[in-house]
């Protein structure tokens, strides 16, 4: 597994808190660091930012590069119990257990004070890594997320084939919407940024409005900001990447 | 021909000056606008840029695509003369004339008001179609220019094949350095970036040194930056960009 991070020149005089980025299908752990342009604010606030892949790749599973929103870049973040998949799809332990302790282990990063965030499907695995481990993260935000996958196709096909065709009881367990309704845990505030011109909303797969919905009630601040104008691309994210950094500061740094 | 812009929007409002950056290398209209991170610079001074592609592409001339540094992505900004490319190789006419013909008949731009920046390859142009306009273009700027390509083997390779083997006084008709040595026009203050850990500067394809001896002897102001540690990455531009920019509003605002 490859990830890439970025190191801020805080950490030449000490350990620094750390931001993971979780990126959307089809990402590898490049995209993040070649178009956001979020280097500067990491920097400015001294961040050490940690940009995973999205999936295992060359497992030579059958099957696992055959559509660009299921296997291969796609892992969804979530640990598969299929059988095809469970042996090598375990993004959800992976992001959340083996990375922050290669971190920990790599690299001087104060390891209870770490933020998420995350694109699309990122944005997804952003809010499930935090709503699940509560206290783990102390701050999260997320770029257009797919906040209900439960019910929009992108995730009815990745949970089908991950977790198992109908099986919604486990699906839930990895549904933002569902995780918000029943928190129970340290104050966790949400930010989340949407472009009102992104395609993947208007077509059903984000669902924004059921994840405000789910907050309220699971009395789970959340700040959604809709973006007049903005669609699905790096350049939405790279507009509004300093407030993310700020608002993971406002935690992180405190 | 591709070429991408920027609206800032400050064009709302009426006319802005214009920008054009010149890439390097086998880049295409895209790596700037994904990579660099200028957006917000020219949204904040109201400059629209103008990023054209780096060549023409796929006009069938036999051994176009052969190489990364000749032909197809690679037009170094010359108007070739040699029989087999000189109909399409055509990078200074177009970035000099038609392109800025068809910006200012398509977008609001003070067209009296054109800074040109540009990378590598792309640097060298930047400094050619300044020095060989005078008054053209009130600003320019280059981020590891080629500075004395009759002397670098990138140079000579290009040189040879779009001018003529061994035409030298051709060569030094599109050579900064040369160029520079013999400026005769309007105040023209160049600046430049380097990164001390360029393999190519090590390689000796930049020669700097070369550009500073010969504004001195042409009596044209340069500022020559030594980034200690940065390489030729858009990671080392996109640090600098706001010092680029800051650069041309001192020109192009005045």
């Amino acid at each position: 597994m490859k990830f890439a991070v970025y190191i801020p020149p805080q950490a030449e005089s000490g350990p620094v808190p750390v931001i993971y980025w979780l990126s959307g299908l089809t990402c590898t752990e490049q995209n993040f660091i070649t178009k956001a342009g979020a280097q500067q604010y990491a920097s400015k606030h001294g961040f050490l930012v940690v940009a995973p892949d999205t999936s295992p790749r060359d497992c030579k599973i059958p099957g696992e590069d055959d559509s660009w929103d299921f296997g291969t870049g796609a892992g969804f973040y979530v640990d598969a119990t299929e059988e095809k998949w469970k042996t090598n799809y375990r993004m959800f332990s992976y992001v959340t257990k083996e990375l922050p302790a290669l971190v920990a282990a790599n690299f001087k990063v104060e390891s209870d004070k770490a933020g998420i965030m995350g694109h699309s499907m990122g944005g997804h695995g952003a809010l499930i890594c935090a709503l699940k481990n509560p206290g783990q993260y102390k701050s999260v935000s997320a770029f257009a997320p797919i906040c209900n996958p439960v019910n929009c196709p992108w995730g009815v096909k990745a949970f089908s084939g991950y977790l198992g065709e109908g099986n919604k009881d486990a699906w839930k367990e990895y549904d933002a919407c569902e995780l918000a309704k029943k928190y129970n845990g340290p104050p966790l505030e949400i930010m989340v940024d949407q472009g009102k011109a992104d395609n993947f909303l208007t077509q059903g797969q984000l669902l924004p409005d059921n994840l405000v919905g789910a907050c309220a009630e699971g009395g789970v601040p959340i700040i959604m900001r809709m973006q007049e104008g903005y669609d699905h691309s790096y350049y939405f994210m790279a507009t509004f990447m300093a407030d993310h950094f700020d608002h993971h500061a406002k935690f992180l740094k405190a």
